[in-house]
């Protein structure tokens, strides 16, 4: 879909924008009453509601010149839609909010909506509503709501002898936003994959169902994510460099960069991987790797001991 | 509750802002699971959720030197509340998104969260989750889930011969902000309207069990919003002023401002009161005052002709 003028959102003007947005979002079957009223309303048949909201800020979650508008609306979709695979749930629904100076240019926008848009496709579900305003910084705010069959996965269940897995590529988008940071634009496969990560939607709810006691996505680094089940479980954790294998491009942007690529899968973040535990013995399912062991005690370690690199981004 | 430090967010850190702000927040019963985890889970017997989403920027929907962070709270908290009693239903959970530079107080951050917390009570709202990120401008984003009984009421349902009907304050805010922009603290009633709105929360399900055609509530302006309702369903309306007693402090203001109160009525939005459409003879709900009709057509009118004064507030 085209964006129906070259001006800025001031030429399209608040109504013209709610309106072309609108038009871009598809309403599933799920959808009892989509944008354009005060509120929506969105069926969840077993009584229960999942939700998730984040905040992305240009200049710190994204940046124009490094991901085209469409790009970034996957990225800010996939980060809401796996934080729902992450309870071993799926999104039906989403809400966006877009802060975003007068002038900037509608096609800027509308292209994010379509981003948007495509990523929730992949999982069945439709944005519903939301919000624009004006502001000095573009800033994008998604709530995610969502299903859950069973009991939600909370970060809280892991115990001592269970195994920690994986789901999904983790690294990749951290190698390519070390790229990007340093003014290149390859290797291709990694600057893809940080410009629209490929969260392993499935995996969440699969993970539940094989009894995964905690999960969670990998938004902060892995080895920050594997500390936030560790602290809410009162275990510790000891992650296996030995079950990664360095994919080719992470190698090339490790020799490049004089970085042990290593670092960017145990403190990457972006690729919203899935990590979770589960009890010894359980047949992972297809697509979970083990990558480590839970046990009594505290905290995260490396292959038995401290890891001095960084763990993870923090944004303050 | 008194903040934990007189530091900036930066000197809390994002961990410390999160704990400390999940503990302003009580849990109610509908909520199932709060905040800590990738997504809260809310209870929502019906199998409907109400969701809305509305975005709040510094410098364009408050000011620090206008409000206290408290306020402000109660402020933004109100905007969404309000949307869902306009839909004939009440939030039961909220997720609170903050953008901010990390040289903000964290104190504020912490009042701000009360205010929040202290709004949502009135209604017996949760605050269940959100997010919080560097930014260069303060920003909240804040989206309320809730229920309905019965059918939502829709902007679409008014017909011909409908009585318009308003509940709550309308005008106070706007008096308010008129006399905050010009650098006055007072009338007091009036700033204070604007600095902590009182949405009619109930007024909202007691008109759909009334049965009222269309509803929404007052954010943009009155004529504006009303002209939400006349296009969405197709007809024209007509605002009698007659119906507005101009109270006392507003009469003030407009003395003192040059300013003809009924401005502040027609084009204010901040109060949040309903404005409701209901078959002519329906008798309205305690509360709800007639301040207009439905007639076929299309437009706004105020006493039958055209108005050539602002309707409201627009945001590009």
């Amino acid at each position: 879909m085209t964006p129906p003028a070259d001006g800025t959102l001031a030429d399209l003007g608040e109504f013209g924008l709610i309106d072309e947005l609108a038009r871009r979002f598809e309403q599933g079957p799920a959808v009892l009453l989509g944008p354009g009223d005060d509120a929506a309303v969105v069926a969840v048949p077993d009584g229960r509601v999942l939700v998730s909201t984040d905040l992305h800020v240009e200049g710190r979650h994204f940046r124009r010149d490094w991901a085209s508008a469409t790009d970034i609306g996957h990225r800010v979709a996939a980060a809401n839609l796996a934080d729902l695979s992450a309870m071993g749930g799926r999104a039906t629904a989403l809400t966006v909010g877009l802060a975003a100076p007068a002038e900037l240019p509608a096609g800027w926008a509308l292209e994010l909506a379509e981003g948007i848009a495509a990523e929730c496709a992949l999982v069945g579900a439709s944005v519903v509503g939301g919000d624009v305003t004006g502001a000095d910084q573009v800033m994008v705010s998604v709530t995610a709501l969502g299903s859950v069959t069973g009991d939600p996965v909370r970060r809280s269940g892991a115990g001592p002898g269970d195994v920690l897995a994986i789901a999904g590529r983790q690294g990749w988008a951290a190698g390519g936003l070390a790229v990007l940071t340093r003014g290149f634009r390859s290797p291709r496969a990694l600057v893809d994959a940080y410009r629209r990560p490929q969260p392993p939607y499935d995996a969440g709810a699969q993970a539940a169902a094989a009894g995964a006691t905690s999960m969670i996505d990998v938004s902060d680094g892995l080895l920050a994510d594997a500390g936030h089940l560790a602290t809410a479980s009162g275990v510790a954790i000891d992650v296996r460099t030995e079950a990664f294998a360095i994919a080719e491009p992470m190698r090339a942007v490790g020799a490049a960069l004089g970085a042990d690529p290593l670092r960017f899968i145990l403190a990457g973040g972006d690729d919203h991987a899935l990590v979770a535990t589960f009890p010894a013995g359980t047949p992972l399912p297809e697509g979970w790797a083990e990558i480590g062991v839970v046990t009594d005690g505290a905290g995260v370690t490396v292959d038995g001991g401290p890891w001095d690199g960084p763990t993870g981004h923090l944004h303050f």
